[in-house]
């Protein structure tokens, strides 16, 4: 971004909200041609939308389904393609770990070895309760591996993840799991020194839980993936000067919003507790950026008119959010999540911006067909970054 | 550039005429929701439109407000992040100094400064006319430092720029100015051999300066920043194969024209002497880069109708324009100037082509909303000139 490369930086007292429906672009269902946002009744929506600009935005490149992690650096303005996050840091982030500076991230599952071999890489598939009772084991019985805190967590059936936590660890250290049943698991090896030491503790860590774990039928074992180190990412406040709160229901958005340093509150499993706490604490913050998750769920289900549904509960929550009357507003998916496709997609998102003088638009409302005609064009949606701060006047010129 | 790094380029006689109305691109105002582009009266422009091409070009990224520099270097086709111009450069282009390769620009300020601290980092806001007293003197009294040539150029009040002309110097010095009172100048440095040549020299003009001016009330003394190269930039005779005239009434776009090679005749303040040299030296040259200064005046100045009025004025030239019958005429703006905005914003420029079998396009005004929808969609100013050079018949086919 060439806005933090040249320190174009500059202060300002206006604020940005950022309302991301996850996986919000469709497509259209054969019944009548019309998409999710074409089918939805969103009038607070469709009252912005002519005042504000509309576009497309493509998460990465064409053609690119991301995932949530590159989908919400990039609305973030962070280059999806340079700030990588490693699977275990997702994995992390998913289930709710808090991630440190120097801290390895790794995913695990529980399996089932006979002779040296792997028989099962999934361990039948034990539940998650099973799960739950031998992760309660190991955090017991592995809490320190010489000067390394390790720390532990049950995911859903046979999944869990790991966080080793101490002074010189590296995350280049191969998968122990093969892939393939009929193999033994590969011992853990580093390619540089930082990462001998991460594998050396791994290796204690395997052969101890396999110790720990040797009565157990099924999940005798386990196999570790995806070791990853907690991406060096400037924060908000460093690299654009934004106070930030991130609101998110679920632990993935609350963890990449703490990964660029928002303040990010526990408050549970209802979209209306985050708009409660945005409308009580609106003056601390700069920047709120406000994840909507059903969305997304409903088009992974492939279920059109939930998702339909679920566009129009949020339109209910909009007036609420601009009654704070934010100076910028901006609202979009991280990604497509079209019902028809059952999954993410690579589909342009729409976008609305509302701000004084963003620009010229004949939108009437915000779909596919009419944002493609907007005038923000097709963008990349790092770019939407750079024009909030424009819009709110954080911006110096470029050159003289 | 593809056409310049992959020698696409082939000769032809066909002519080029890129018209820049500066800061040309708006934002709609309240009262009825148009731009000054939708309110001005054009039928010239318009039957024009009608027979081209349109679009939107963004001068630098997403957001990015461009000095009229980078805006410039966009438009003649050179990537504006990768030839930066310094502040120094673009100083001494803005007073119409001629700059030469290896020169070293700078900008200075007089200051008052007491006990070897600075007092005054502006020396009172002095009156041009006592910096013109002060310049003189200093012409006369340092003309030459060891083998370098010193140019000297009195700008408004407290401003100044220097030119260093000779072998071997770097531009990699420091500012001498701390940016802060009650300091002490900062005694200039430099970070490899040639700039420590700058610095040896620089150190000998500001302590004769000093001696000269130690019986000066206020300017006392000279602090001086944003030392700068030259930047090697190939003309457009090496890079486009294109003999080409600048014509502009402002010292710093002529100075930029010149910067790329161009013949650039000094003919004053008024633009109908620009026309006027236009029309009689068209057979002389390939390309024609003409400036149109009053559109970006009125938009910094805030008024919209007077901005209206001027596009509106230009207009009125454009038929002597295309009676000489250029092969390739282009219509555009280096960026907006909004005057709902007063001063260059990062919203995307109209942008009109007209050229024998430019392309398809439905457009029949020049404005930010229908240009939204033309052929050439939404690109980034430096395209254009690769677009204009295929148009006139310049371009070879990439691989076969």
């Amino acid at each position: 971004m060439i806005a933090v490369q040249k320190n174009l930086i500059t202060k300002s007292d206006k604020k940005i909200v950022l309302l991301v429906a996850d996986g919000l672009g469709g497509l259209p269902r054969p019944t009548d041609g019309k998409t999710e946002l074409e089918v939805a009744r969103t009038p607070n929506l469709d009252s912005l939308v002519r005042k504000g600009i509309t576009g497309l935005i493509e998460p990465i490149e064409a053609g690119i389904a991301p995932g949530s992690g590159p989908a919400h650096l990039a609305l973030f303005g962070y280059d999806p393609l340079k700030y990588e996050l490693g699977r275990g840091v997702l994995e992390v982030l998913g289930l709710g770990m808090e991630l440190k500076d120097g801290d390895i991230a790794i995913r695990g599952n529980f399996a089932t070895i006979r002779d040296g071999k792997i028989v099962d890489r999934r361990a039948g598939r034990i539940s998650t309760e099973e799960n739950r009772r031998l992760i309660s084991i190991l955090k017991d019985r592995i809490k320190k591996v010489e000067d390394v805190d390790v720390i532990w967590e049950s995911g859903l059936e046979h999944r869990f993840a790991l966080i080793l936590r101490g002074e010189g660890l590296g995350d280049m250290v191969n998968d122990t799991d093969p892939q393939k049943e009929g193999l033994p698991p590969l011992p853990p090896e580093g390619k540089d020194g930082p990462s001998r030491k991460t594998a050396r503790i791994l290796r204690q860590i395997v052969d101890k839980a396999a110790d720990i774990l040797k009565e157990e039928e099924k999940a005798n074992s386990i196999l570790l993936r995806g070791i990853s180190r907690k991406p060096e990412i400037p924060s908000f406040e460093e690299r654009y000067g934004l106070k930030s709160l991130g609101l998110a229901n679920y632990p993935m958005y609350k963890g990449l919003a703490r990964l660029v340093g928002m303040d990010v509150p526990e408050l549970g499993y209802e979209f209306e507790s985050l708009i409660q706490y945005y409308e009580e604490h609106f003056e601390e913050y700069d920047f709120f950026f406000i994840h909507y998750k059903w969305t997304d769920k409903a088009g992974e289900d492939g279920d059109f008119n939930k998702k339909v549904k679920y566009i129009e509960e949020l339109d209910g929550y909009i007036p609420r959010i601009m009654e704070k009357n934010p100076h910028v507003f901006i609202f979009t998916g991280d990604h497509s999540t079209p019902a028809m496709w059952k999954g993410h997609s690579w589909h342009p998102v729409p976008i609305l911006i509302v701000a004084e003088n963003a620009g010229v638009d004949d939108a009437c409302r915000l779909t596919e067909r009419e944002a493609r005609r907007g005038y923000l064009g097709l963008r990349k949606s790092k770019e939407i970054m750079q024009i909030a701060l424009a819009l709110s006047g954080r911006l110096k010129k470029f050159g003289a």
